[in-house]
């Protein structure tokens, strides 16, 4: 089945390119709430579960034991832009772990953030894992295994304890059984698994509401919540779309963007998940989508939605600024 | 007509996105070799036409007239990395045009090489439009008005001598014509005309062979095509596609890359021009689709074939260096 197209990027008087992709929105109750394109078969969610990745952390006691602040509990489930705050945070987790940079598996990239990128080229600096946008998650999947007693090293391969837990975690959340034939190997080295788009739907329903979970889950779930609607800003980025939404809807929702198209919300008040999916892997198509999605089903004042249209249709200024076209959703989300 | 599969980006063992296109081959007796995908729909060519936008600089004698060498007439073609090598040659010829970087309208931005950005950075440097990887382009259209006893002031609007004389010639060698209903601007803020994969593919067997031009523009082109090929890293810069094939092919490829997943080329032997566009827009798209149709119709000793091979199915390595899948041309140019 082909996937219909869900958003278009004009120039001029012109459709210029296109994005095909799926979306699945599902209620709490596991109701299909809306979907379009095959949101049944298994795409890699990649750092969009994230937030179900850091459960295991919190769960285990292990970010209590450690004395995990909520900031901690955000950038365990980041994907950072390498700010000095994000970089100097992974550090203290390591260092409250008993340990340092070194035992970080993710690999060293310069860091998401333009400005903080340009910031440590100009200080003569050189990118570490600390600056890779999942080295909080990473330093969290550390404190897991410091934390139990357990040796960390190898913590980012899937016969690890931590990867272990973390599987049978998201398995449990998004209610699925995920077996190698779904697994690929993440761009942090970890195991990625694929899952089709209404479970994740699902389970970021029950990461949202806390129903169909057990108790200590769904007191974790809320945890993190809260941490990263509290400090947006270590999810991702200034002026990255999870940390400009979240600031802007505040616990509202909940986003969390992955590599090559996918994107996962909650909507806890209305009991909703979200997860979308761009077949070609683009991420200003997964925004749009899953901010139409939002802007579809979330009630806004006006002064949110006016707020909000720059995520559902960005203008696209080219070098001297001049307004060239815009990406804007079409066919179901249009 | 949905466009078919040409691309498809493969994580483990699964196929994790993938990129609908179309491409043509066209001979320059105007017979279509081979073609998939809608060929007939007009697409903006952006940068992969900025050979064809050279040519008025050459065929005026402005070039000559402004004592311009080789590498220049490269550079007026290029989307390059904004090396230092670059930068300097874009404000030597504004220089020799008797003006300098105040002229250029194309706007700032870091540069597209990542050395030369880093490097740029660490020495407490911004970028300014000599590191627009459009400057050399730029430089050649004032160039070319200067040489003319023309104010460069507009240069960059429909409506000035050099855009005009520009259209004028990319009319005539694709054998479309232009109008404002096909015009954007582009990210460097000249128009941009929406023409057909298939006139596109056609205009570069002909700038490839001279065929079907006139004296004047065939020698024109001949220039452009040998001041390339003998400098290939003027037209885009250390380790990009551009650069790194012609190394390998030298005059036996012509290829240029365009915003928006667009991609043309000229194999002069063969008499042969292609023009690919990946819907989505994806750049990794478009340079596996013109690589897989060069590989196709190009013969190859075992050495290039070899040497080709990560062109045409690049490898996909994360942070840390793991092969965790790779791109790969699929469906009809699989």
């Amino acid at each position: 089945m082909d996937n219909p197209v869900a958003v278009e990027v004009t120039r001029g008087p012109r459709v210029e390119s296109f994005h095909r992709g799926a979306g699945a929105v599902v209620d709490a109750d596991e109701r299909v709430v809306f979907a379009f394109g095959d949101v049944t078969k298994p795409v890699f969610p990649r750092s969009a579960v994230k937030a179900l990745q850091a459960l295991p952390l919190i769960e285990s006691g292990a970010a209590d034991r450690l004395g995990l602040g909520e900031e901690a509990i955000a950038l365990s489930c980041a994907s950072h832009s390498g700010e000095p705050a994000h970089v100097a945070l992974a550090l203290a987790m390591l260092a409250k772990a008993g340990t340092d940079v070194s035992v970080l598996a993710c690999g060293a990239h310069w860091p998401l953030g333009g400005e903080a990128a340009w910031a440590l080229a100009r200080s003569g600096g050189a990118p570490t894992a600390l600056h890779n946008n999942c080295s909080g998650k990473h330093a969290g999947f550390v404190c897991l295994a410091c934390a139990s007693g357990v040796d960390p090293a190898g913590y980012e391969t899937p016969e690890h304890l931590v990867q272990r837990e973390v599987k049978a975690v998201i398995e449990d959340v998004v209610g699925e059984r995920l077996d190698e034939s779904r697994r690929g190997i993440d761009g942090c080295s970890i195991p990625t698994y694929a899952i089709p788009l209404l479970a994740l739907a699902r389970g970021f329903a029950r990461f949202g509401t806390g129903q169909g979970l057990g108790a200590v889950r769904q007191a974790a779930a809320r945890r993190i919540r809260a941490a990263v609607a509290a400090h947006p800003v270590m999810v991702a980025g200034t002026g990255r779309f999870d940390t400009e939404v979240m600031k802007l809807l505040g616990a509202r929702a909940f986003t969390k963007t992955g590599a090559e198209g996918v994107f996962c919300a909650a909507l806890p008040e209305l009991g909703l998940g979200l997860a979308v999916k761009a077949d070609d892997g683009a991420g200003r198509a997964s925004e749009v989508m899953i901010a139409a999605l939002i802007a579809k089903f979330l009630p806004m004042s006006d002064a949110e939605r006016a707020g909000f249209a720059r995520f559902v249709a960005p203008r696209l200024l080219n070098w001297r600024g001049l307004d060239v076209g815009s990406l804007r959703p079409a066919g179901a989300i249009g």
